[in-house]
């Protein structure tokens, strides 16, 4: 008899009806396997609770926040609950801090300490299913705190390494992680089977099924994650350990992010703590920085360029006219236009030529590529956003992605 | 320095409005005092919650109930001491679980056992508001409980009792406890004081200030309850211990309840067992009976005569007739357009006549008496319902209730 961890998102539960399908689902599974089951607030519930805060206050205290977020998946702990209890399911609601759930006391965005989970070993135990609130934890002054975003994954792979389940199922509204975005790629390929690290390139490269915290810590505690669609019967990705017989497979995914935009100072003068100077002036204003690159220095200066999301691109531009001047670099250049293409894969680690033939097939296309970042697993390119489609169809096409047998 | 608890209903703090209104309302007491607030949920959110539990199952488990229920509160809390924020003032907020509210695992309908307010202390002696929300606390199990109708005021009561509290200030939306409804007598006079045990019979009368439960808790632990408005800074009734000063006083109000209606069976044969057989049967449906009357009895028979909720008056009287065929009594009379008025005084108990005059004076404005109950401190007719707006208010005349001078 199996143990499988299961959590639902937002969407899955938004109304009473949907509740009442998890229930079937979860129903099943709980035919001849013991189910532990998470879940986040119903729909919209966080935004609410967060739009009504603003109205009594422009800068809600993070721990009366998290005491007013909690509430959200208290809610839907209850519902599915019941929900589980009218199909003649015996079924038990517990919130984070009765799952013993401990995190630091850093509210809004708390780090899991420890788990005890003793209730709900006792709950299974006893026959029942076990449903617990996602994204909400006890610091160690009995605080209620909570996960920030994709806190519920987190306290669904989490809890999947406390009681050592034989796999952490994450249902949302797509049906697992695939070679590339279908919308651009219509031969596009449902992974059966992806390692942590590229699970961990693709959640930070634009295929947000999982966030990267959570592929993570489902690394470090050895948890198998299985990605798969609430509303399809059919198995989808795994997200596991590497594999032997993966090494054969050199790309796994083509990934896309349009969300970026490009800002370059030009003619830094190339001496200690520019850098430090430069993206700290960025990192006081909350603004997350993606790619960096740097080349070599002529003359004693350099150009410096990097990626931040679209929407801070305004602000990060003013920043940084400013640092320009107080350093004597020659001025600021940006264009929004941009996408980052990026090739992934654990196998291109030993490949020699992998990097090389991504320039090639970009070359061949006509696409001139602005900036260039590798990692372990990953190559990418920043191009011009308008052939961001074409660029993701033809390294998927030149890799053959489509045809492989990554699973 | 005083320790002032104050609750707040859901009326009080139906939006961020009310909430921020509420909150200036406690920095006011926060100058010079030590306080510590209890609200309800939110307006109609407990309805609400209810609604939707109702929508996953029509038969919801008590302690998914609990689960769900006790949300309410959680979100009231969160946004006061954010609101408290606002103002300056230095605030903590506090679920019933977190300061200690232990309760046995009656569901929905929880007593309490014990309060260690233990970090409402630590709040206060930081300088810190305690807002704490009512309603719920935590079985021996760690089960979340909720306390039932009225549970906020209880809440408030008891921890004023735990923390020795100067008094107990319960806001609503009437600004305290008149000698009669004064929608019914234009010169009803507000109570500077009230006895515990006169405000128990006019809770349980029909003047819906404070449920009985509160009051009698207050009376065992001694708090002094301040009843007053969360619209006007009027000084409101003191619901206290019974004083030298008011003996002097034989009424202190008249009550009418006109949500009531009355069954008779006749001719009941007169042995034993017959009254347990009649009203368990009206118990086994949850019916709440009120007033009872039984005459002597007449040649081997005799008269019972109750009255009972108007909305159970149909099932009431379904079940009676069952269970007058299996009795042998002669048949079962109803009528649902009663009125009980009642008059109460702790003075009455030393008095003689007052019972007399009551009667007089309905009498002499033609209103026929029905059935007539005593106790130790009030007096209750019933009588036909288009009478009970004149029964008050020739009764508030006769006792000269608006002039006394009770406080």
């Amino acid at each position: 008899m199996a143990l499988i961890v299961q959590k639902y998102g937002g969407s899955s539960v938004a109304d009473a009806e949907k509740i009442a399908s998890v229930a079937r689902r979860v129903a099943e599974s709980a035919r001849g396997h013991r189910v532990v089951v998470v879940v986040s607030a119903m729909g919209k519930t966080t935004d609410g609770l967060v739009a009504l805060a603003r109205q009594v206050t422009p800068s809600p205290e993070p721990r009366e926040m998290d005491m007013l977020l909690a509430t959200g998946e208290q809610v839907t702990i209850a519902l599915l609950a019941m929900a589980l209890h009218a199909l003649g399911l015996r079924a038990r609601s517990f919130t984070g801090p009765q799952v013993g759930m401990r995190t630091d006391r850093a509210h809004t965005r708390a780090r899991i300490k420890a788990i005890t989970a003793e209730r709900v070993s006792r709950a299974l135990d006893a026959g029942e299913v076990a449903v617990v609130a996602g994204f909400q934890g006890l610091s160690d002054e009995d605080e209620i705190t909570t996960l920030g975003r994709g806190g519920s994954d987190l306290t669904a792979v989490a809890l999947a390494a406390t009681l050592g389940a034989d796999v952490c199922e994450i249902y949302t509204d797509v049906d697992g992680v695939y070679t590339a975005d279908p919308n651009v790629v219509p031969d596009a390929r449902k992974l059966g089977r992806v390692a942590y690290d590229e699970m961990l390139e693709m959640a930070s490269l634009g295929a947000r099924v999982l966030q990267s915290r959570s592929v993570e810590f489902a690394k470090k505690h050895g948890v198998t994650v299985h990605v798969r669609s609430t509303f399809k019967p059919d198995p989808g990705t795994l997200v596991t350990k590497e594999e032997h017989a993966m090494e054969e497979v050199v790309v796994t995914g083509v990934t896309h992010d349009r969300n970026q935009s490009k800002i370059s100072i030009l003619r830094v003068p190339d001496r200690p703590g520019i850098a430090a100077q430069t993206f700290g002036a960025i990192a006081e204003r909350n603004i997350v920085v993606d790619m960096i690159v740097q080349n070599i220095s002529r003359d004693g200066y350099t150009d410096m360029s990097f990626t931040v999301p679209r929407g801070d691109h305004a602000r990060a531009v003013a920043a940084l006219e400013a640092v320009a001047r107080a350093i004597g670099a020659q001025g600021v250049v940006h264009d929004e236009r941009i996408a980052k293409v990026s090739i992934i894969g654990v196998g291109m680690r030993s490949h020699s030529g992998v990097a090389a033939k991504m320039f090639a097939t970009l070359s061949r296309e006509g696409i001139n590529i602005q900036m260039i970042s590798t990692s372990e697993i990953a190559v990418s390119c920043v191009i011009e956003d308008k052939y961001a489609e074409l660029a993701v169809r033809a390294l998927h096409d030149a890799f053959e992605v489509g045809r492989g047998s990554a699973s």
